[in-house]
């Protein structure tokens, strides 16, 4: 027996021991977060009591008090509110937009930050295309048009967040542009997986500085397609659009944030957590009630089982994701100020569904270390086996250019029907299935929990 | 350049070429499947216009039917029914439980297989256990009591059809044992992976030959929760039963066949298929109308790709796996019989749900092999990585033993839903999202796709 056997022998022993302990403490924690997590309950609340909970309305500062009394609930060394002054936009009342010769409703939502028509409404000829760049051979014909971009969603996908990437730059830039040109409201086609989904989806758009802003509305798949054919057969038909919707200044607001000290580095912080605020249609449940009551029983399961960090844990409910990301800079530009060390991140943002795995930004040589060494833990048994370099979520994102070397992770669920209901009335409670979000409790805190315990030996 | 380098680099070559033409196919099949689809529709028509179809019943032969024309409308080189005998059981009208005590109504059904109570019902006290193996404390006790079985679902298992066959036994020689004791009834806590269920869930029981049939009811979760509680308070409490369900006789139907002749190996066979039969409640929609609507649309993707396969594709549609397994029997009997080539199987009996993988019946070579060479064609992109060595589907598993070097594969979708809606009157089309289900169709499809081309190639 050679000294380089004896070597790995010791290795052997001492990476099976740590696995062995990593086990045991991945199905504790999977046991207490199936049977007893808390996250679904949370998440009633949230829904049916609150609701959903635009950036700077009431709703969104009274998820803000129920969080921190959640929080307050919990073993926490410290939670408190940090300040964050957010845009605060309103709807105003239900939108119209009827197709003038039938008098056909169409199903619409104005996007958000969208300002409203002028009183008594607008009636227009419409310009159909599918890319806003197709709008160049129409020359000055835009001028008094509304202009409807229908581009179908690419159902070949399952990546669904790619099929979403691939069109959401016509929904921000598209109003702008088109007010460039003369156009004087904007339809765009719901960024919806389904082709039978008659609900629109609303979403962010911007108007870029100095630009005149029109009304911008997000049209149902299936009013989209009536529209189309009602364009087909009479190219000169009009639409009436109504909304009066608009900016309504700067309300003072909050990110939530409570610490569980770190037992043998306080001063190493892994950032955990997800976007408090959503769109004011339907319950935010999946966007995103499932990634703050989630993420927040993922650390409440570390605690409930015994376990005490080594490094401190910091949940952090961002304010203002969906429309002005508000929370994120300011969460990124304190923790600058303070020169905080931000060792890991952690987001969900991506629904409550089956949980799938993790995108992660980090080297190259991290990830295949992650994938060697944390994969086998979660794959077969917990059906837990996709762990990727890729993006963080929008809030991490924010602030990772303040903090290049966090290491960040991004839940990724199940992604086949996110985009069914993201951004429309039907993300509601009844959408989540309690054990799909319980399974996604137990991966983000096993894998809180792994990066926790084993970050140090992480390659760079 | 040495020659094992050169050697390499051929390997190579040839690889990526093979590789490429594999992702170019996958890339059509994805495409179609999830834009062009038909599975959705088809169980749209299979759940809505048929509903629930128990072997023997007038809709089973319904579905039968109505399988047959569909095979018929695509390019199948023959379509046939295959005779099979199956045993028909009747449910009869809505059973009854009541805790006498409060008159408080509990939720059941009867077990598959059971016999009615005498006419105006039963009424007497009850042992409650955990495990029949618990009866031994109870003694002559038993004798003239209702037996309630009331163990619960194991939630901390990710893999809920582990949780589920934990239990099964208890249900199938529950009540044949209970009889042996004197027990006049059984009741079964249901089968479900929700802590907060109602609605009960049936499923198959069996009374061994020569032992007196006693009544046998699953009762709902919450209802089991229900008379738990009032056991505790008082032991005395006393519970009446009333169903008239039973055996209604042997019913000749038949399993539906449609077979795609091979090219190059036409008496090679591949069979692909599902169960049609479904239990009598609900509609049947993810046990198993996604099970034959998905493998057959699976088959039609290839088709209108225009794929020609090498090896003969038969679509078996199984009758009676629910309760007698007579159709699978039937088919492994005339498959050998007629001493058939039968190179691999695909059942898909777990649901609808978004696709996970699939497990595999084949020697731990082949399933190295195909996990090195297809696992990489399906992971990143589609989400698909669970190639697991493990048993096939009940269909497959019936003919397995006499044709022991088949290659089976077991579609394995999401298991986190199944158990909430499996058998019960939850099970229906709106439980089914279409794109999980056709994502389904696609990966299966590609399976299928790969089977068919690379068999040879793959290790014994």
């Amino acid at each position: 027996m050679n000294k380089i056997y004896l070597a790995l022998l010791s290795l052997g022993v001492s990476f099976s021991a740590s696995a062995q302990s990593d086990t045991t403490m991945m199905r504790d924690i999977y046991k207490h977060a199936l049977t007893h997590g808390q996250a679904y309950d949370d998440l009633r609340h949230l829904t049916k009591e609150i609701g959903n909970r635009i950036a700077g309305s009431p709703k969104a500062e009274q998820a803000v008090r129920w969080s921190e009394s959640l929080m307050k609930a919990l073993p926490f060394d410290r939670v408190y509110l940090q300040d964050v002054d957010v845009p605060y936009w309103d709807r105003g009342p239900a939108e119209k937009a009827i197709l003038t010769e039938s008098q056909e409703p169409l199903k619409v939502l104005a996007l958000g930050g969208s300002v409203g028509t002028p009183k008594g409404g607008i009636e227009a000829e419409v310009i159909e295309v599918e890319y806003l760049s197709d709008l160049k051979k129409f020359g000055g014909d835009v001028y008094g048009k509304i202009v409807f971009v229908n581009k179908p969603w690419d159902e070949s996908l399952v990546e669904t967040g790619m099929a979403y990437g691939l069109n959401t730059s016509q929904r921000s830039r598209g109003p702008a542009e088109v007010a460039k040109l003369g156009g004087i409201a904007y339809l765009f086609r719901s960024l919806s997986s389904s082709t039978r989904d008659d609900y629109p989806h609303t979403g962010g758009t911007r108007y870029t500085q100095g630009i005149d802003s029109i009304p911008a509305m997000a049209i149902s798949v299936v009013s989209a397609e009536r529209l189309h054919d009602a364009l087909q057969k009479n190219p000169k038909a009009k639409v009436f659009l109504e909304q009066q919707s608009g900016w309504k200044g700067i309300v003072p607001t909050h990110n939530v944030i409570a610490e569980w000290k770190g037992t043998e580095h306080p001063d190493q912080i892994i950032t955990i957590g997800g976007h408090i605020d959503s769109w004011d249609v339907g319950e935010g449940a999946h966007d995103n009630g499932t990634g703050i009551t989630g993420t927040l029983d993922a650390v409440r399961t570390l605690m409930k089982i015994g376990y005490k960090p080594k490094h401190t844990i910091r949940v952090v409910f961002y304010m203002n994701e969906e429309n002005g990301v508000q929370g994120s800079m300011k969460y990124g530009e304190a923790a600058a100020e303070n020169k905080e060390t931000m060792i890991a991140a952690i987001e969900s943002d991506a629904g409550g569904f089956a949980p799938r795995g993790f995108d992660i930004k980090a080297s190259r040589q991290a990830v295949d270390w992650i994938q060697q060494q944390w994969k086998p833990l979660f794959e077969e048994q917990y059906w837990v086996s996709r762990f990727l370099q890729g993006s963080p979520g929008v809030d991490s994102g924010i602030w990772a250019a303040q903090f290049p070397n966090t290491v960040m992770f991004n839940f990724r669920p199940d992604p086949h029907r996110y985009f069914d209901l993201h951004h429309t009335e039907k993300d509601v409670f009844e959408a989540v299935d309690r054990r799909e979000l319980q399974s996604g409790v137990a991966a983000i805190a096993s894998l809180l929990y792994l990066v926790d315990s084993h970050i140090g030996e992480m390659p760079q």
